[in-house]
């Protein structure tokens, strides 16, 4: 293969073949060709696209750049679930213990946070004797066992992605919809689960910035799992604001154990009750949403679903006392609370804005070197629609950084608010999935 | 700077600013950003153009990125010509004779030929003793007492070139107009002349297929020429067959002695007349076409620009007897009639396909670092237009190669015929030109 023909067939607009894509990624994988080809090739296909075929036939290549995880000593049902990234989104640590709970098995690789967004990984490893590597044994074993187990993504699946990834993040061929849905479900296909259930975020707390934006993101990867003959269907969801109240990682798994234990935050519960439905439909638990979301209900209410979540900290080395008694958790030294000075209904927050400014506190890193502060965040004391008075508090800081009077003033800078009442939009908009009989995607609102 | 961001905004369809394209050209002449990025930025560039700012900025940025030759002690105006690249063109041969015998001074920077394009340095130094490489006092006084110089490029001059072309070669990234442009017009402008005149090429031999493309390449390095006050006018010519009938080194600088002799092939007389013309109006020798063409029809009938070719060929070190009787040069080895297989009148020629051809018969370079053999090559018998009946001899290959049987059908191949007879376009097909005062480009159909 002649790597120059292949850039100038995608910088003319041309399709690449499965042969052309499978060396590709395979010569890249073992060296065999520079960085700077491949970067040239990335903007090409940023700039050009790549249709379903391409796009099937990247994911195959990297999907198979690996191992591929055998979950075949699971019994039952495997359901995995990503979400794109976003603020405060603590999901998997509420909703996958409410699915495990009804019968989902859920083997979970996850990852650790980076720029504005947080990483599952991060948040459980705030959990003191939090393991998030388990031998493959373990890991089947305890989602035998216990319904679930969350480990960290392996270094031995999807290699391609790995190289990838690294490359594109410092060359501007990140915000690509067929290097996304690749590299997502290469993972996911790679982890071994029988369906796949996908939280894509958009808004200004989002990678995809529009709702048309996500909704092809998610089709595109809905037909990727339709293709490889899984079960995958994708909510669309807003990140136009924090989800729940805390972004920050101790302050992440306080409400995530709150949620488990009923007093959740309204657009967090949602989510968790919309995402849990779609999980125990696809793993044939229940058979009609109504159903599921009943089931999900009943599962907080008589605590099955946190017994769940405290046995999948005790199996991976967690000091669960902490779960029984949240105020166990140490405190950031410095905690400001951060005063309006307008009045009036919240009309917008700069999400990506607080996630910047949390990651500058120190819950998350901008490198991948860097170390992160598990006590330090923000919490929300007010959200968009909410009425505010000046010199209500309209957030906590949590740091230990002395000198936080920028990034306090910055805090203020990420609301507007608007003299009329604002109406909120739902958390979940919509649900793609696809028809095997029509072969259309059905595109529900919710 | 952020390289990312730089990336970001050409991706994102945003000019960038003259701060940023001088930090990207210096910080990557120092090494300060890995080609991986650059590559990116290139392929964004391609992909989504420059506006005229950015070209200026660019050609600027690259133009200061090495030495600017000072030929303030030459005495007259400078004038400087240059060549997109074809097959068969020796136009510098005989071109630079001409008008410096009649007073332009010429002092030129030359190239090395690759792939399916020579190099008029290659072409000087299959003469015996012929020296490319002068001190500048040499440089100098050689031009201010002979007219005329021709040396290879300098290293030290625009040292940006010689990364970014090297990275576009091998990265997709040649064929964007702001690229060639800017490349073109900074090296020479380095090169010190007061006037350019600019050969753009364009045909199934030339790096630009279509008119309209070329036109648009010769319409921006015209602009960035007026950018930096400087005389600047591009033809228009036509490279659907060779330029004259040689093409490889020896052959080729025999054709030009030959059409110094006043027995050129027409069409080469023709592009060297119109080329000529231009350049005596540039450096005001001449007050209109008709009358530079006079002239030059002149310094040929009375021998002065042969006079002038063998001065220079003595100046820099070369057998003049080898100038004086042609018959000197070794010849190949193997020399091959190959006769027409078929019969009618010449419709099409494959140019490029016998570029590769010539340079697989051992006259160019496949790579830079490949030696050429200055005897081989193709000398044509017949042209695009010509009547031929089958077993006339349509060229003959001349290689040190014993097996080139392949080569030789291949040649044939190069052909196609017409049973009508075919109108033949004229090689210079426009001039383009820009008028100070109406600030309009002017484009003069020949």
């Amino acid at each position: 293969m002649n790597m120059v023909e292949l850039i100038e067939k995608k910088k003319n607009k041309q399709a690449l073949t499965k042969e052309e894509i499978d060396q590709w990624i395979d010569d890249y994988c073992h060296d065999l060709i520079p960085d700077y080809q491949v970067s040239s090739l990335l903007m090409a296909i940023v700039l050009n696209g790549m249709n379903d075929e391409e796009i099937f036939n990247l994911t195959d290549a990297m999907l198979h750049s690996g191992k591929i995880l055998d979950l075949s000593k699971i019994i039952g049902v495997k359901c995995d679930k990503h979400s794109t990234g976003g603020v405060g989104d603590k999901t998997s640590l509420a909703l996958c213990p409410m699915v495990a709970s009804l019968g989902v098995k859920v083997a979970k690789m996850s990852g650790r946070g980076l720029g504005f967004t947080g990483g599952t990984i991060d948040k459980l490893e705030s959990i003191p004797g939090m393991r998030v590597v388990l031998t493959p044994e373990q890991f089947i074993n305890n989602v035998n066992e216990i319904g679930m187990a969350i480990i960290g993504q392996s270094d031995e699946l999807v290699v391609a992605d790995k190289k990838l990834y690294a490359l594109r993040d410092v060359t501007g061929t990140v915000d690509s919809i067929p290097l996304i849905a690749s590299s997502i479900m290469s993972k996911k296909l790679a982890a071994g689960s029988d369906c796949i259930l996908l939280d894509v975020k958009y808004g200004n707390g989002a990678f995809m910035h529009t709702k048309e934006a996500a909704i092809r993101l998610a089709e595109t990867m809905v037909r990727i799992g339709e293709r490889f003959d899984k079960d995958v269907r994708a909510e669309i969801t807003s990140m136009n604001q924090p989800l729940g109240y805390a972004i920050g990682n101790i302050l992440e798994v306080k409400e995530a154990v709150n949620t488990l234990r009923g007093n959740g935050p309204k657009d967090f519960v949602d989510l968790c009750l919309s995402s849990g439905a779609t999980m125990l439909l696809q793993a044939r638990i229940s058979k009609t949403r109504e159903e599921a979301i009943e089931k999900l209900k009943e599962t907080i209410a008589n605590g099955k679903a946190l017994a769940t979540f405290r046995q999948f900290v005790i199996a991976q080395g967690g000091d669960v006392s902490y779960i029984d008694d949240l105020d166990k958790f140490p405190q950031a030294m410095y905690i400001h609370e951060v005063k309006s000075l307008k009045s009036g209904y919240i009309s917008h927050i700069d999400t990506m804005g607080l996630g910047m400014i949390s990651m500058q506190l120190g819950a998350g890193r901008e490198k991948k070197s860097d170390l992160i502060d598990p006590t330090a965040g923000i919490v929300l004391s007010k959200k968009l629609g909410d009425k505010v008075a000046k010199g209500d508090v309209l957030l906590t800081i949590y740091t230990e950084h002395p000198n936080t009077s920028e990034l306090i003033s910055e805090s203020l800078n990420a609301f507007d608010f608007s003299n009329d009442e604002v109406t909120v939009p739902k958390v979940v908009e919509a649900l793609v999935s696809y028809d095997r009989n029509t072969k259309e995607f059905i595109i529900t609102e919710e």
